[in-house]
């Protein structure tokens, strides 16, 4: 495995936030994975609060922890001063420090000195591990779905880590795969597809659903948009190495154009779904769409649920938001849908 | 203007290969840029010949070299320790160093050293330039044609080269845009796309052909191929960067699978015509196909006539082996295509 591995558990740092909206990373690893979320741990003047007990770095080392996890964003993206005195007291501790923001940890003096010392690592999610291979395109065991998007924020992230929930609730045996920042904090390990060299991103994306059982599904977090006028390559990168049997297409119900782009019209979702295969077939000839995961949260309520009705009428697939409702009718549909494909399978080999 | 920019006219280094083969950088350039090449330098036991007039460096210097550029590559793709007497003397002289090795010149102290003193720049074509923006997709004035391909190492940088010389001498505004190692060597300068971080492919590709006069061609040199299974990511931004008003399929004729994939069987040109429209359409409309150009050296002498005529035929494209008989049946063709859409344009506002 060369995935970027954290390790476990987590203490979450808040600095001296006081906003929640800028303590996202923070949030979303608790509600996505409470159980590696120990401790958090706030500055003077900080006031955000995620739920955690609070806890001291002494603590921290004293419990066990693995990671001080870098939970907020400051404006710029960089490492204020202020919480260096912290940082370093946890490298000498023993604990890694995570982080997604734009200056490198190890760029930092008094942090990179203090782990090269105590041995704990400074682990930069948003810089791919080295030596990455170009994508071979050769079949791997187990399933694979990849959610896909009409545009960037869109929801794939959340829709990927929904599927996981349900599906290990329902007994199926699923893991998300992150390619994104906050995702691979959220699970542990992954790749930031869209920093890896654009020859070696299909070959990223096969080390990150790498071979499996064969009832094992991998829910392999999508990145950018395959109409995207500044991402595209990302996507296909992605699309290709990850060889998905199923897709899920995200949407933002009412957005238009692609954000950020006002020049671009946003594609259909068909146009996403037949994209997608025409392209996916590549490396999977069995790939298919098996729903569409809506955010509806600009329609007003009483909207959402005709909206999805129409949808899923038109499109003949189950369309869900997953926030309102889960994703369970998707998961319905693939398990469906891959009864049919081994059903004929069967047909064709007997 | 963003891209790697090489300092001319260039003295050409040889060390002391032996063989032509392991020259193509130095040949390349002299075939293409014979009017920059003053000069061809061999270490002892070295016996290429490029045709160029023996210069030391002392003489480079005196006549107004601008770059030593390394024109051998060697197995592993490094830099021999027994070059670098002459490539520090040719610093300290005032000279780049330009190379597409693997080894970064100034990973190699003696180098650093003398550049940080005299000046002169240690350039790596395979290195991409810093801050390279995201694709916006805006519309640029001024024409492209890129050449794409059904696989990797089908004459893409040849075809666009044979292009750019013989729309010139048909007396068009044309330039060769490249968009790796040895074509940056050739054109002076360019980006090398498969390095570029995935996120920044499109964005790197716009600023490969910059705006300019509504008359001027952009022929830019592809990259991998849309149906390749390491490299479609690279192929996508490069489309989708690149805004082509014209493309030319590079193919080499016997060819079954995709180099190197053997369970890959090599896309049709038609498949690839038909990808190559459906996705150049989202930042350029008016794009399309206008000729193939096809390797033929694994056929029989007397079956290259008949198999471009039979493709021809197919496809109602010209088609050429851009080195038996150059390229002008595709320009006659880009002329008529470029004449039927002013006429039809004007039609239209009338």
């Amino acid at each position: 495995m060369k995935t970027i591995e954290l390790r476990s558990p987590y203490l979450i740092f808040l600095g001296s936030e006081t906003e929640l909206t800028y303590a996202k990373t923070g949030a979303g690893l608790v509600e996505w994975r409470r159980e590696l979320c120990k401790g958090q741990l706030a500055l003077e003047g900080g006031t955000v609060d995620l739920g955690l007990p609070a806890m001291s770095v002494a603590e921290a080392a004293a419990g066990g922890i693995g990671s001080l996890v870098i939970g907020t964003a400051v404006v710029g993206g960089n490492i204020p001063d202020e919480w260096l005195d912290v940082l370093v007291e946890a490298v000498e501790a023993g604990l890694d420090i995570v982080a997604g923001v734009h200056t490198k940890l190890c760029d930092i003096p008094r942090l990179a000195e203090a782990a090269a010392k105590s041995g704990a690592r400074l682990v930069d999610v948003r810089v791919p591990p080295a030596r990455l291979p170009v994508g071979n395109g050769k079949k791997r065991t187990g399933k694979r779905l990849l959610t896909v998007g009409t545009d960037c924020a869109v929801g794939k992230k959340y829709t990927a880590l929904a599927l996981e929930r349900d599906m290990r609730e329902m007994g199926m045996n699923a893991d998300f795969r992150a390619s994104g920042q906050t995702g691979i904090m959220i699970a542990g390990q992954g790749i930031p597809i869209d920093s890896v060299v654009s020859d070696f991103v299909s070959g990223a994306a096969e080390l990150l659903s790498p071979d499996n059982t064969a009832d094992h599904w991998d829910l392999v977090e999508g990145q950018g948009g395959i109409f995207h006028p500044g991402f595209s390559a990302v996507t296909m990168g992605l699309l290709v190495g990850s060889q998905p049997d199923a897709f899920v297409v995200c949407h933002e119900a009412g957005r238009t154009h692609i954000s950020g782009w006002p020049d671009f019209p946003l594609p259909t979702i068909e146009d996403v779904i037949y994209r997608t295969i025409a392209i996916g077939v590549l490396t999977n000839p069995a790939i298919s769409c098996v729903g569409v995961s809506v955010n509806t949260s600009r329609l007003k309520p009483e909207d959402r649920a005709p909206y999805l009705a129409e949808l899923s009428a038109r499109l003949n697939l189950p369309c869900v938001d997953p926030l309102k409702g889960g994703t369970k009718p998707i998961i319905e549909r693939l398990n469906a849908a891959m009864d049919d494909r081994s059903a004929k399978a069967k047909r064709f080999l007997a």
